[in-house]
């Protein structure tokens, strides 16, 4: 065989080899990328900086303190050491606070209802997934922002469980059908089980319906051990009223579901030039000295229970007062609470990926694209309300979902980094090519090891050429996300809550959807 | 005066203050976002990873070196410590690289023809601009990629030079028109000396060419001692062919231009996965051998000279082969490329913005969210073609250039990152708000102060509220783009070529433009 021959033939022995690879479905531990992967190469803060904030927190929650704790937060945080003032507000000296973070729970999972879904929170362990309280749907139909219905909810959750690249599944919209507060939440907590397995955060109004919610995950787990043993709900709990007050019914709820054996996310959600300070530093140090003292009262209660060290700062719009989740501001806090997370080594989430765009369009990318790549860079462990979300949280996009699931794969290859290895620097690899070999690296060995274990591929963006797009008939995102949510709402659901139980809750309690 | 009377007279009065504050022009040194922030907060690499990149580059120029180096390089470099192997390849020992690195320019100011446009790459002040060869123009009114002709390169340039987050304009498109390469290569550069006083980056495809070039710059600058005084034009210049060998005639042209004082950009613009290695550690490393061999190269000419370090790769999808400027690998490979500039603090410069997204979508906001934002972060110099590109650089989009502007707002605030001072953690506004005051920071002292120099707001995205927004009629970002793209280019053009220069201009150079 001559030379040119030999290598025509191993060139379309790469594009045949290629052919295959591309066809082989891919061993999880090989995926380029996957929940966990580990940032933290990015650091907005100073190791200065960080100390200082570290310490004005002490001061704030030495010296300010926080009021409206329910009697039995202060029975609790009192008998720990923390001193209730002639004001009313429970103050905590600095080595309560480090006794505190010292008994914390770090080693926390955060259980799928399948196992696969497990995700481990921790170190600078990176995951990204669904929250919000969305009143609206974007309806891109109608181009309308209607209201938001327990339907949606469940299909977001159904969309969500099919998307690789969303880890857990925070309630993310109000079902503004459920009119009696307790259809609300059980309904609420309902269609998020049957709509996924993954890792589910979902909120309680009032006591007695957290008990509810406890009664209904026992159920669909069999038993209270089981439950107890793999917690696959979450309660996020708007513990605090920033600036600086505990809310005193939901330190309630906490302590009802911290019995329950159900994790919480401490989340202290001021807003900056409104309820928090304007100072970017101002809006992290207050909200880290929140979590804090949530992290006194869970500890106080049951030490080491899994709690998310939920520092959560929005920003205004100074020249209007409004949230804007989209501008950098926002992306600079959450980064920086990534790494306040990561100096205390408690399992962190903040937001990212809360576009003001009232539409998925290139402001909503370029909004969420930035914040959320940021957040993951910096190490945070739980980056809520990432995909979906329009309009300052007010609107939640199903198209959007599987629009921003594409986002977050590009976020997570960021995430995983750069090897440099004595191999990857690819001395080897040079000299071969332009010493002995064709001049370029198309169908080499490494090329072909490489591309389905280093190199990410999106499932709806676009990367044909000008001219193969034109002969597609210039295929709309928008399009190929509705299609991708009709094929997916259409398949059957792939997990159901196992029909007797299923048909137990609905014996139990009101569910207001059809089975 | 009541309690509550005075509380609602101060809130009042914060209005009122906010709304002459918004009125108010900002002096340049309290804008919150301006050319040159300093990033390198992300760190891409480890030291111990950008060291071995180094050492492989070293590795790679003393055993591989570079093929096709014109003979007045070989006399050059050979003459300064390189050795031309009987390959016909020159290789470099460390010792040569070191010296040379020793001797480059450093302290680089990249003019513009008003001085208020002087840009000044290194350390880790970053930049954000324009570059490109892109043959297709975006037309949002058809949905077509038709021709780039040379009127679309004007009003590239008249666009640019309205919008306060780019920085330099280096040229966006070939003019399809222009038929003969002299035509191309004049009316190219006088189309962007028409258009902008900002920094210009253009290339030449002769050595008559680039001589013509100068004598142009020269004129417009009054004499060859003005504009070597200041030059406000850059060479682009790709003087290799990855991997590893010079471009023959880049190389003389690049020798022409130094002597003719024009500062240069080092091009060095493999492709990952086919003419650079596919593991991006490797893809970093081959750009930079390729780049410090142009350091060599330029500093073996005339030491000092101003020199931009373009360890430019791309990236290809593996499964095609084709490029993908927006994927995350492509972000990384940049950000990489950034912190190897830092390494040898020299000004660098490579490309982020280059969504593989073929109109200004939520794909293309975030693959250029994402990958602006990282190489700002990680401290590079020049980010070339951040703003306006498509179709993996294959079209160009003037209405995207007005939307990326507010993307690179948002990046910019980013790279400034977060202030933490005494102040800034805002103890004592803390302390005042839930101790003494409203309960809130509206409309407080540091709320005001913050709101013009802190906080950065979009020209034309949106963040209005969803009724807002539907009462407004649904404004489409797009629509706002193009709305400003009528009326920057219905005002009158704010820099002209001095009428006598233009004339003159117009008498020695074939210029196809309308005067």
């Amino acid at each position: 065989m001559s030379e040119v021959a030999q290598r025509k033939s191993r060139r379309s022995g790469g594009r045949e080899a290629r052919k295959a690879l591309r066809a082989a479905p891919l061993a999880e531990d090989i995926r380029p990328i996957r929940p966990g992967l580990e940032g933290g190469n990015y650091r907005p803060l100073s190791e200065a900086g960080v100390n200082r904030i570290h310490q004005a927190a002490l001061e704030v929650l030495e010296t300010i303190g926080l009021a409206d704790a329910p009697q039995s937060g202060i029975d609790l945080m009192t008998g720990a050491g923390a001193i209730l003032g002639a004001d009313g507000r429970l103050r905590f000296p600095r080595a309560l606070v480090e006794d505190m973070l010292a008994i914390a729970g770090r080693d926390v999972t955060l259980h799928g209802r399948e196992a696969r879904n497990d995700i481990r929170p921790g170190g600078s362990r990176v995951h990204y997934g669904t929250a919000g309280a969305a009143v609206h749907i974007v309806d891109l139909e109608t181009g309308d922002y209607r209201d938001s219905l327990l339907a949606d909810l469940y299909e977001a959750a159904r969309i969500a469980d099919t998307l690789d690249n969303i880890h857990f599944f925070q309630r993310t919209v109000v079902a503004r059908d459920m009119e009696d507060p307790t259809d609300l939440d059980v309904n609420t907590l309902y269609a998020c089980l049957a709509g996924t397995t993954k890792h589910i955060g979902t909120s309680f109004t009032s006591i007695e319906r957290a008990e509810m919610g406890l009664e209904m995950v026992r159920m669909v787990a069999g038993s209270d051990e089981a439950w107890r043993e793999r917690p696959f709900v979450s309660n996020t709990n708007c513990f605090v009223v920033p600036p600086l007050k505990f809310a005193t019914e939901s330190c309630e709820i906490m302590e009802a579901v911290i019995r329950g054996g159900m994790p919480v996310l401490l989340l202290s959600a001021g807003q900056a030039g409104a309820t928090a300070p304007a100072a970017l530093a101002g809006a992290v140090t207050q909200a880290v000295a929140e979590c804090l003292a949530g992290v006194i009262y869970v500890n106080a209660l049951k030490p080491g229970h899994p709690a998310i060290f939920g520092t959560w700062p929005f920003v205004s719009d100074l020249r209007t007062g409004a949230m804007s989740g989209g501008s950098g501001e926002q992306a600079l806090l959450t980064a920086a609470c990534a790494q306040m997370g990561r100096f205390y080594d408690l399992p962190s989430g903040s937001a990212a990926g809360m576009a003001d765009a009232k539409l998925p369009d290139a402001q909503s990318g370029y909004e969420k694209g930035i914040s959320n790549v940021m957040a993951g860079l910096a190490g945070l462990n739980m980056v809520y309300e990432s995909v979906g979300m329009h309009g300052s949280l007010l609107g939640f996009c199903p198209e959007s979902l599987i629009i921003d699931n594409d986002l977050i794969g590009q976020a997570l290859r960021c995430v995983r980094g750069i090897e440099v290895t004595e191999d990857s620097v690819s001395i080897e690899a040079m000299r071969t090519v332009c010493l002995e070999g064709p001049g370029h690296y198309l169908g080499s060995e490494q090329t072909l090891s490489l591309m389905q274990r280093d190199y990410v591929y999106p499932v709806i963006g676009d990367r044909t050429s000008p001219k193969e797009w034109a002969e597609l008939g210039r295929p709309v995102l928008i399009e190929k996300a509705r299609e991708r949510r009709r094929a997916i709402m259409s398949a059957p659901p792939a997990h159901r809550i196992d029909p007797a139980v299923d048909a137990a809750i609905r014996q139990r309690f009101s569910i207001l959807f059809p089975g």
